[in-house]
């Protein structure tokens, strides 16, 4: 079988049907229809073998968090993803592989409402770029530039896991079901494109957690011309994080990357009716701090000291 | 310097401001503004080191090429190219190559009036993958299904120069001003954006030619369940290819990939004003033959004979 017989078998019929792709696979180029009042929103991400995932992770988990790395940056503008392209480096063709990641990629495309609308499969080292579409009503999309002295911080769910579970893949020692759990929150983190309307509504600026909370935050800061502080105590964290970090487990939290979470802000007169459509949709999230004219970030301790904090986070070339 | 500000040195700068840009780089998406009654056109190609080029090609060159790979898609379809993204995988952190291969990047971009609007970077081995987006007023473009019966068969240029470049890349006794013409075909080859407007209104169907004439003009008649008739002598090749080839040339043609020239089909009622429409715009593209209702294609040679010619092109794993 050949690389178009391949596309053919494994991604050329997409989970869903959409009324605004005009066409899809099978041609040089796919056609959107993209309905007025929007704006279309583009990220591109790569993901690399034995730097982003392990070659040896089963193919369906590659695919699947390929995917979510990518709904996430649609989550983090308030956007909803729409569409996807998908770039496959493979080594070799192997057709029980390619079986395998083509399952796990439409089952997460099904799951966020997205359909895959084009493509290209090369040969050479395993690696995936995958480019999203979404939309946002004009003007609505969230950035990182405007958040304001005063704003309150917020992260959307507990954080940390997926670090641990990078930091356990060679430890063989760790409860089978608490690193299945751990696991799980690596390759298939769920961004929270469920906050799409609240952000739009109430935040002043937004990204997602992909490099660890610090480093990220600080792209908000820097973004914005502001800096945090941030109440170490109130930093969600994942509770199996803290059944095995301990007193650790915040710097998880804050330095570890890949969980795919939503860091945001809120002015403060907007809080009260952000909190209010957060309850009405049955969504919770985590206030953390606050924005300062100061810059960089700072831990307010629970004896009210101030730490200084470094912002951390992955980084490729260093 | 790491990556963050390694993307701020080098990308941040487009060459060319949009006013549908509405925010580019800097963001976890870019943000668009589709202009009302148009489609949007996407695609994605990568090009992985030692498969579409050679590692030790100037970083100038291999920025270039990929764009214009990428631009080619945008031409088959009858679309202006607008906006890119970049998912740019490296080996290590290299200023000298970076600097030189963002050169090449925003020089050709500006050459096509294209905004780099987003991209990755990421540590492994050489890789590139491109996202393009274009426009086509809505219901213009043009696709691969819709050839029929009796329509002429176009390229937009003489073929088999890059195919030649390929093959002579480890010859040292070609003459070199032959050669550099050869190569500076494989590397920037030019997509044929300026026959937007005459496959917009005239042709039936397109592809550009990236696997080889034969190949891709297999993939119109699959798409169309059509075959066709080509007449061996019509089709277009490059002087280098005649020079060096001489009675095997043609095929350099037919199965040599690279060119990055439209094949396109044009119904025979419109032909004589898409001419004039050519020749008003001073636009000149080769009549190679005619679709037929034989499935397959066949070669005409000059005494009338009929040979069928199986379609051979770049398959990457077989």
């Amino acid at each position: 079988m050949n690389e178009f017989a391949l596309i053919d078998a494994f991604f050329k019929k997409s989970a869903l049907e959409q009324t605004n792709v005009v066409f899809g696979i099978g041609d040089d180029a796919a056609c959107l229809n993209i309905p007025a009042h929007h704006h279309l929103l583009v990220s591109t991400d790569t993901l690399v073998a034995d730097v982003h995932f392990l070659s040896s992770f089963d193919a369906y988990d590659i695919a699947s968090k390929a995917v979510r790395v990518n709904v996430s940056d649609m989550a983090a503008m308030a956007a909803t993803p729409h569409w996807l392209t998908l770039a496959l480096t493979m080594p070799s063709f192997k057709p029980s592989w390619i079986k395998r990641f083509a399952e796990g990629l439409h089952d997460t495309l099904k799951q966020f409402g997205i359909v895959l609308i084009g493509g290209d499969t090369t040969c050479g080292p395993l690696s995936l770029t995958l480019t999203i579409m979404g939309l946002v009503p004009q003007g609505k999309a969230v950035r990182r530039c405007h958040a304001k002295l005063g704003d309150k911080i917020y992260v959307s769910g507990p954080l940390g896991a997926a670090a641990l579970a990078v930091a356990f893949l060679n430890q063989d020692d760790i409860n089978k079901s608490d690193m299945k759990i751990l696991m799980h929150k690596l390759q298939h983190p769920h961004p929270r494109v469920d906050l799409a309307q609240g952000l739009q509504t109430h935040a002043s600026a937004a990204i997602d957690i992909s490099d660890g909370l610090s480093a990220d935050l600080h792209h908000i800061c820097e973004a914005s011309n502001v800096g945090a502080n941030l109440n170490f105590s109130a930093i969600p964290v994942h509770p199996l994080v803290i059944k095995y970090k301990g007193e650790q487990a915040v710097y998880f939290a804050l330095v570890g990357g890949d969980d795919y979470e939503v860091c945001f802000t809120v002015p403060a007169e907007k809080e009260g009716a952000f909190i209010a459509m957060l309850a009405k949709q049955n969504l919770s999230c985590y206030p953390i701090g606050e924005i300062s004219a100061e810059k960089g970030l700072r831990l307010i301790m629970e004896n009210n000291e101030i730490v200084p904090f470094m912002p951390q986070g992955y980084s490729h070339f260093t």
